[in-house]
């Protein structure tokens, strides 16, 4: 049974994690950056030594060609993201890409020589933490952002995606889409807490849950905390707690699977002896089926309403984003399934609960991921942490789920 | 029936509010400050004017005597503070002050010699905004505080009130203390709703309620708000919801005397996508009674205990401010009430949700409030107001009431 080289693929994304790490040894790939520049560099290099036809598209998505059977077909793509979040772990995205890459040379040097092409894709701009939105490079290859508006896109800091890809050196000639994939299989760390807490080594990722995000603003009236009674108050503040109450019960209530949160929220005036007037408050639903995320905002709604008339304020409501949920193809998933318990690795189906560039490429054609564990289900930390022997599990999953698509 | 000079009451609280306005026309006169300064230059000139034996006090606090008895005993005693909020209106405080002028300007002209003596004070730091503790005169003029730890106190903005009380001329000679009053009587604005929602002139201040002012962090665990499950979550912002609605209905479930607010709450690391690790926020409780405050505040231990269980979180609490409940003279408030009636003013008694200088002088001698109507029950704030029917009824009321103590 072939695998893939596992030092080699372990020492990349070691060597990979030092490049963006400031003095104090934080590590920072915002997309468009030098940093993202010089671990965009890297990759390609590694891609160049492993043979591959390296192309750079408009929106200067990283992408790898293996065609050793010369038929210009449809290719098998994997691929994810090398940018990060600010102070990130080592494994978000650079697992897939470089796993990838890892594949690619297994096949390559073993001699096999698959009927359909590989392609390796490093897409720009999935964390969205420096330009909105995320998962914009593959967004754009799926066709679902123009390139133009996505180019225009100014960032946090004032900057312009388009005038930074082109000082990095990526703003490549390749119109966004230029290969349609016949099938599209990504390797991730899990960045929750399941696969761990169950034992499990892979996870055959069969949906990705929708994403609805709102910003509520509560107005009540600001009063002295001291002198006004509590049945003449018109407290924003709790307003706001009853609303956070509320969303964990109703996320409860469900069948598990529909979560929310708010990670930000606000006091205005922020004083200690104030009924506070305004609470700003954000809300992060998810839900993998995309009626059930439907009737959670309905619901959601009608509680706002409610809370508007039971408390004497007055709710005003912003949407951030959405993003409906993608159910991944079930043959993929099988596949997953098959090649994990072929090398006898626990596998279980599962739902992703983060976006992944897997949800816009399967607008193209049939996709699917593959997750390991995340050690204390950790992501977006420094602490992040596959172990070893999980990473390699999972790059020989995808060894075998990409051999069996490529026409073996 | 005598009464006060209602023109030159009112013209000189417009006066004073016109001291320390800013460009932007915003009244701030901060404990200490130049403002404060000649606020109270133009206070101790106005009680020369009326002919008072003008005293400062080595924390500043403003006093004038005025004995045309000769008598020498201890004086019937009026007042309140003219410092001022950032931003402020301009009747708190300031209407006890310039009453208390007015009181004693009307007895004088009218010819009549009170048996005791009068004084009339303004007190040091009232508001507590530049200088930790508030009330901080009347503290120490009652020996609540050591007046060399009073001196010794650093501001926000990095100064020595000592040190500025000398610069701006108010570091006096008398130690603090030094006329230990009959009895103290202040007229203040209500700074709540309560009088004007029942349409009544007169509020006959007969306690004060303690407060307990406690700051509370909450430690629970971050994670990714998609991939958490519900049930897998240590959401320290669900916590202090939680606890927001569990302050609301204690307070509402007793008697209708303690009221609850939390003024305050942060969320860390305030994400729309992560679940709150940490929520600091404070909570100030308030009952007029000393044994309700003290259950709230076990009832408010045992439920924070309950709830680093039940939502496997840390709590951690640290207390900020604590003052027991004051009841004020009863023979005091009858006299409030009982001129009131004669004057044909509706009144009530009630209790005071802010702390006050009478707090403090209760602890020396028998004290008691005239509270008169504040518009919308707003205060701490440019739009607070009282009407000046109402601004000239509780002056006169406060010359009756002191008209009687003083031995007419």
């Amino acid at each position: 049974m072939l695998s893939i080289d596992a030092a080699r693929f372990l020492g990349r994304l070691a060597a990979l994690a030092q490049v963006g790490r400031d003095e104090q040894g934080r590590l920072t790939r915002l997309a468009g950056s030098e940093a993202d520049g010089a671990g965009r560099d890297r990759v390609a290099g590694w891609m160049r030594e492993a043979g591959l036809d390296v192309r750079v598209d408009r929106i200067g998505n990283l992408i790898g060609l293996w065609d050793p059977s010369g038929t210009g077909a449809a290719p098998v793509m994997m691929g994810s993201h090398i940018d990060t979040v600010i102070d990130a772990g080592a494994y978000d995205g650079c697992t897939g890409v470089l796993a990838g890459l890892a594949v690619i040379e297994a096949l390559r040097e073993a001699g096999q020589a698959p009927r359909r092409p590989l392609a390796l894709a490093a897409f720009t701009n999935e964390e969205g933490v420096r330009y909105a939105p995320d998962m914009m490079g593959s967004l754009v290859y799926a066709g679902g952002l123009p390139i133009e508006a996505a180019l225009a896109t100014v960032g946090t800091d004032g900057t312009v995606l388009g005038t930074e890809l082109a000082r990095i050196g990526y703003a490549g000639p390749e119109q966004p889409g230029f290969r349609r994939p016949h099938a599209y299989v990504e390797l991730h760390v899990e960045q929750g807490p399941v696969l761990e807490r169950e034992g499990i080594a892979i996870g055959a990722v069969e949906d990705l849950q929708g994403i609805s995000w709102q910003e509520v603003t509560i107005e009540g009236a600001a009063n002295h905390a001291g002198t006004t009674p509590m049945a003449l108050r018109r407290d924003a503040g709790v307003a706001a707690a009853l609303l956070v109450t509320w969303l964990r019960e109703r996320a409860r209530a469900g069948n598990g699977r529909s979560v929310a949160t708010v990670g930000r929220l606000r006091l205005e005036p922020d004083a200690i002896n104030v009924i506070p007037a305004r609470a700003t408050l954000t809300i992060d639903l998810r839900d993998p089926e995309a009626d059930r995320l439907a009737a959670f905002e309905a619901d959601l709604a009608g509680r706002l309403d409610a809370l508007a008339r039971e408390e004497d304020v007055t709710v005003a409501v912003r949407r951030l984003a959405r993003f409906d949920p993608v159910t991944f193809d079930p043959r993929l998933v099988r596949a997953i399934e098959a090649a994990a318990q072929a090398r006898g690795l626990s596998v279980r189906r599962m739902t992703s609960g983060a976006g992944h560039d897997a949800q816009m490429m399967a607008r193209l054609c049939p996709a699917a991921m593959i997750f390991v564990p995340s050690v204390g289900g950790l992501s977006h930390n420094p602490a992040e942490h596959t172990k070893e022997a999980d990473l390699v599990a999972g790059a020989d999953v995808l060894l075998d789920v990409v051999w069996g698509l490529s026409g073996a």
